[in-house]
């Protein structure tokens, strides 16, 4: 079964937001085994609408749209289905009805708008809407399968999950389309490569693609099968070869964080973790906190972006400071002890850098920072070099720092 | 002039990875003028690219097609090129020492199979690459302009910004699209709907949008015209008196970032900041820092994610945590004042909550957040009751307590 995606609207167009539901379609879609072949996105115009779905029809089996279903003047797409389905509207008294109560039970009267949301193309079925009042709309016509769903986030995942993935399990045969993804951090894109490319087999069901950015490089997995069991057992299997030849270098698999799988191994060992920040002003922090439950190992962080902030709360001495600069290894070591005895926690974690674009000198550049770290037994730094832009530094030494720990704990 | 953006890898067809090339492209263009109708994305697969290509031919002037460059053999743009278009790749002396060069440059000899990338279209320029090895292409065909660029961010980039734009603006006839973004924060859009809705004419050549997000509401103005400078004056009025009606509930425009808005003002009243946070665990302290400069407002932060830091840190009495919860006005002025004193700064602000999912109660239900401010003279709290899920709770609990020092500063 081949897919088109269509989304619909003229803010897509002009490249200020993101289509992100274009890509959770996309992701539901591939999932069941649905085959995306193509997207489109078309402005807010009947016409264009219009032929978009006359492509799509000749060339996928699957169209699901996305928005365009309000009541305003705005809100095309059912007249473009009119055009290109050549069906009329007709109207539903059931239909008038959910919407009213829906207006009733948010306890205010339905505009009469909203009366057209009740007009549907002959032949097709309403879809129901649990976080909003416009009916989707699905239509079966020869073999094309169309759907229309809302654009509003919240409203469009209820339905793909809730009305069309339902349907599209019923009609389509058994094929499955598995993914995995090995997420690793601290190695390039090319000595990844080189350390597992004898693995890689062209003739092999199992294909492979590396999904660089900064944070890391993602290894994606991909296998089609009639038989998901047996595509499981082959998946895991290739995986497990590329864990035998990357180790510690994977750090996750599919949605995991770095900063969950940290937080699951302190949860593991008992242990409690303090952070002392510099040029990550509290990135390392959000992102320890971002997790529910880290309370029970995070227990407090301080940003020392100030010289005395770092003298006063980390009792970092002002001569270490003035003698190695507030960028060195001695003043990292001392930040991830002065926040470990400040919180008295197993563990202090300390970052201190420059990232950029002022602030670099030949000695110590834009994209030098240290981080430290501080145990029962010892404290150590660790030098990193990054690049020249300010946001992919700071994400980076917060990705670098967690890692260390990370590393740390499973050694 | 009417374009197309088709953007080229199986990736963007799985749903993982966001499409980013194809909104750069978008945004790039319509501010030069030129409407973007239509966008696609396709696999990597000849004959579906070649389909594309087709297909927007006819139907708009201008093509720009990013990703299938490279020299592997996943990169199919070129032969899908040769199969709509109908014409021959040629291979160019020239444009083979320049990857040579390029490869020489970074010290590598050039590996066998970019000899591919010396071979372009008949009739087609090659366009210069500064920052990979793969050329562009452009090629004029009938009435129609295609680009086809790399997909790696940072030479696609390049290469509109350096070669597409100049070619497209010496062919292109006079008419620009003018866009304004108003960025409000703190009014839902049915208020903000209903204030500003009688200065909504329908006729006026001006379009108004809500764009609304959980941190805000931006309203976008949009004006087409053949005079940029009149477009300027006219969307420069309406602005205006959007802005009377409107007042502080506007924060910024266009690309300004409520930390980069508060930055400002700190900078120019010569005031500096510290903070203490909760529930946001380092979100605010990151994005302080974020603005390059921080360093002469933003003193310090601590995120006091335990009572004992709160009490140890910010010398909140454990009588008072016990008595009110840490979640409680009283905590939240209290530790505004403590950051105040500890870092010495003119301010200090703080925030605490319940982001959830844990840790609700019927009298202090998740979503609950109180935000602290202290200054010369006095201190004060305000109370949020936000939503149920997490994330959003941390980052508009981050984005209150922004706005809430802004209009401290603008009063």
């Amino acid at each position: 079964m081949r897919a088109e995606i269509i989304t619909i609207g003229d803010e897509l167009l002009y490249g200020q937001i993101q289509d992100l539901n274009s890509s959770f379609i996309s992701e539901r879609l591939t999932a069941e085994g649905i085959d995306v072949v193509f997207k489109t996105s078309v402005g807010d115009d009947i016409n264009r609408i219009a032929e978009a779905f006359n492509i799509a029809r000749l060339r996928v089996d699957v169209i699901v749209a996305s928005g365009g279903l309000g009541p305003t003047s705005d809100d095309l797409t059912k007249k473009a289905v009119v055009k290109a389905f050549k069906r009329n509207l007709v109207f539903h008294q059931e239909i008038l009805k959910q919407i009213e109560d829906s207006f009733h039970k948010r306890g205010s009267p339905m505009p009469k708008i909203n009366q057209n949301q009740a007009l549907i193309p002959q032949g097709a079925k309403a879809l129901s809407n649990l976080w909003g009042v416009a009916p989707g709309i699905f239509l079966q016509d020869s073999k094309t399968l169309f759907f229309a769903l809302p654009g509003v986030p919240v409203e469009m995942k209820w339905m793909v999950e809730n009305e069309v993935l339902p349907i599209l399990r019923a009609k389509k045969p058994e094929h499955f389309i598995l993914h995995r993804k090995l997420k690793t951090t601290g190695i390039s894109e090319s000595a990844l490569y080189e350390k597992i490319e004898k693995l890689i087999d062209p003739k092999e069901e199992i294909k492979i693609a590396f999904l660089p950015g900064y944070l890391g490089v993602n290894i994606r997995l991909t296998m089609e099968s009639r038989d998901k069991n047996q595509a499981q057992v082959k998946i895991d299997e290739f995986e497990q070869k590329i864990r035998e030849v990357l180790g510690t270098y994977i750090y996750g698999t599919d949605d995991q964080t770095l900063e969950e799988v940290v937080g699951g191994l302190l949860l593991k060992r008992k242990k409690t973790i303090a952070v002392a920040e510099s040029c990550t002003g509290g990135l390392i922090g959000a992102r320890f906190t971002n997790i529910s439950g880290s309370s029970k190992y995070f227990e407090r962080g301080v940003i020392t972006y100030s010289n005395p902030a770092k003298t006063e709360l980390l009792s970092v001495p002002k001569e270490i400071i003035e003698k190695y600069g507030a960028v060195s290894e001695q003043v990292a070591i001392l930040m991830a002890e002065g926040v470990r005895n400040l919180a008295k926690t197993d563990y202090g974690l300390s970052v201190t850098g420059i990232a950029g674009p002022t602030g670099g000198t030949p000695q110590k550049p834009v994209g030098l920072v240290f981080v430290g770290f501080a145990h029962e037994n010892d404290s150590f730094a660790q030098r990193f070099m990054f690049g020249e832009d300010r946001n992919s530094n700071r994400e980076r030494a917060s990705q670098a720092a967690l890692n260390l720990v990370r590393l740390f704990l499973i050694k």
